[in-house]
């Protein structure tokens, strides 16, 4: 029997891939499982993506060009610019969800053994991108105690070196909800100009955003428009995860160019979704805001209910629909484990994210997991309240 | 401005994508160009899948699993059972496209360096992939002398090496319509056991087979079950190429979990697609009937009238909807512009794939030319004339 490669060796099983088969058994068992573990929204899509599936009257579902629908990529550039965001429709290439774009964007980016240093906890996907690549993830550990903001920049500094090819961020952040400020921002905008890196910025998530705060785009930042690429996808906003519909936005058309040869291997992103992002852009104000406020009430209401939780501790997520929060507990994985095997509380429990699988540095984490709000308010408390119980229950709880 | 990486720069171009923008000047123009350039078929999509989109009723169009709906997965082995590939759902993992399967099917079986070995003229975007993986292809010449047949196995084992990995084949093949005989396969499974090698199949063009002989599937061969990695795609039967959905199909388990980390790592493939292609599989027998009776006679059509044009020969092509003929010309890269930029005879012209790019050895495919017949007979039939007066008046036809 042949070999498989190293790099399938290397690419990281998700922890949360592990615990679905004993999330399964839980709910043969006839126990209520609550989701707290996934990034997948029970908002409703709107009627108008809905819709257009429905009036589909093509007799061939032939390939879209590889780089999208003009049509589609032109719409969005209206959408961007309520951001501030100035693209022309030769700036986005249409990608199979933001997944696909991060894989493109490593590929033509990066060589072998290239680096890019990424603020940790991070999304794990990110690692099994750079991997594909056979490039390397320099991780540096934001804290909890901090609020996960973004380490200081002489932390970056130190990592860099003859092979450090760019910096990968997520704003609002997964799995944190941290927000990056305009200092930050700024700071990172200056490492890059310094250093001629890429900056690789993961903002799907820039309609969840709670606070006051502004939204600085990586393509707001001056001075480094060459150095950019926005990795985008309607995933979340559209609570349409399923259609793959993603972007992959630079102004550096030597780097676009490089990345249609990908797309052009692949042949077109799906024809369908992309049918349903265009007419998801025409949804009214009034879905964007339904959502907004669904999310703003249950994150209130998570935080405030976690925090009560003797020995717990979430900080306030700013953006995004996760946030990570530490447990009084010896082992993350553990316990998300076991609250899945062993426990439950009136018929039900919670299945979590062992926030180890964000970290890539060994031993972070352990005490920590992410909660993803994408449930309804009343779901939520009572998940929480279970959460309480169990780990109230947990034969590993710890003191401190 | 940071750089692009090498494997971008190693990339190919795809010919097609080159001539596509001459295409487009050449219409605006006021030219007809018959497209003989590309494999997307203009026969219907099946009613069952077009209606099945049509009859979505979800609200919430949610990731799917990554290897795909377990319902479309056991639909699939009923499908394969109907050429006496005996599957279980288990083996099937559901990709966006047949090009998906190939770069896991790459990734997670090459390492850089490692070598695999393809007849060619060959699909241009398995070097794409290859170079994705970092893995090397080492060509071996077919040539429309033998009609495209199978090299001699000895010059296979030529090449092979301590970084031989595996072996590539299209079966029916694109682009020269060959169809590999029991003998053949035969050949290819002793290599395969002999050296422990992977054998990678791409068989997307099994329901397009004109001549009597049986179709040997790689999953037919015995004794190398846990080598055999099948590449699938509704696109060309169903004419779904818009969809991307695909298969990886192997016996392998230990190498299904390592496809399967890439595939989790890109969350799912497009939800929309799957329901389409499992609507699709109810297609009644004389959909396949209806399409296959019409490629055979535009294929028939089509060879009459290709070799009744002074100096083109064209083998019979066995399966597939391709043809690669020999045209009385010195550069097929330049004909090809040429009929484009500066041909029309009574208002058209024609778009032909230069065979060049199915070649990675330099200088071969020079005077061959890949025709898909895509179009109707009557359409065929006029382009065929078109090409005919093309040939007559290019300045570098040649004598031979």
């Amino acid at each position: 029997m042949p070999k498989i490669s190293e790099r399938a060796v290397l690419m990281p099983s998700s922890p949360i891939r592990r615990l679905a088969p004993l999330a399964e058994q839980a709910k043969k068992r006839g126990t209520k499982v609550y989701h707290l573990n996934i990034g997948q929204p029970d908002i409703e899509s709107p009627v108008e993506g809905l819709n257009a599936l429905r009036q589909i009257d093509r007799k061939i579902l032939e390939y879209s060009p590889s780089d999208g629908f003009a049509s589609l990529r032109e719409k969005l550039v209206g959408y961007y610019d309520q951001y501030q965001i100035k693209l022309s429709a030769d700036d986005i290439i249409i990608t199979a969800g933001g997944s696909e774009a991060v894989l493109f964007a490593f590929m033509s980016c990066l060589n072998p053994g290239d680096e890019i240093i990424v603020p940790e906890p991070a999304y794990a996907n990110y690692m099994a991108f750079a991997i594909s690549a056979g490039a390397v993830i320099r991780p540096i550990t934001s804290t909890i105690e901090d609020g996960f903001a973004l380490p200081a920049i002489e932390r970056f500094e130190e990592l860099i070196n003859e092979r450090t090819r760019g910096i990968l961020i997520c704003n609002p952040n997964n799995p944190t909800g941290y927000l990056y400020t305009r200092k930050e921002m700024n700071r990172i905008r200056d490492l890059v100009k310094k250093y001629d890196l890429f900056l690789f910025s993961d903002e799907v998530y820039r309609e969840f955003i709670y606070t006051g705060s502004p939204y600085i785009s990586a393509c707001h930042l001056e001075g480094i428009e060459q150095n950019v690429v926005l990795i985008d996808s309607v995933s979340k906003r559209y609570s349409e995860c399923g259609i793959r519909i993603g972007a992959l936005i630079t102004k550096n058309k030597v780097l676009r160019d490089a990345v249609m040869k990908f797309c052009q291997a692949r042949l077109s992103p799906p024809l369908l979704g992309q049918i349903v992002a265009e007419a998801s852009l025409d949804s009214p104000r009034s879905y964007a805001i339904h959502t907004y406020e669904e999310y703003i009430e249950r994150r209130n209401c998570l935080i405030d209910e976690l925090n009560k939780i003797p020995g717990v501790y979430s900080p306030i997520p700013m953006g995004a629909f996760y946030t990570v929060a530490r447990l009084p507990i010896d082992d993350s994985d553990r316990f998300c484990e076991w609250c899945l095997k062993e426990f439950e509380w009136e018929g039900a429990t919670v299945m979590l994210a062992p926030a180890s699988g964000f970290y890539s540095e060994p031993n972070l984490g352990n005490d920590e997991v992410r909660i993803a709000y994408v449930l309804g308010k009343e779901e939520l408390k009572k998940a929480i309240r279970v959460l309480a119980k169990a780990i109230e229950a947990y034969p590993g709880r710890t003191t401190k």
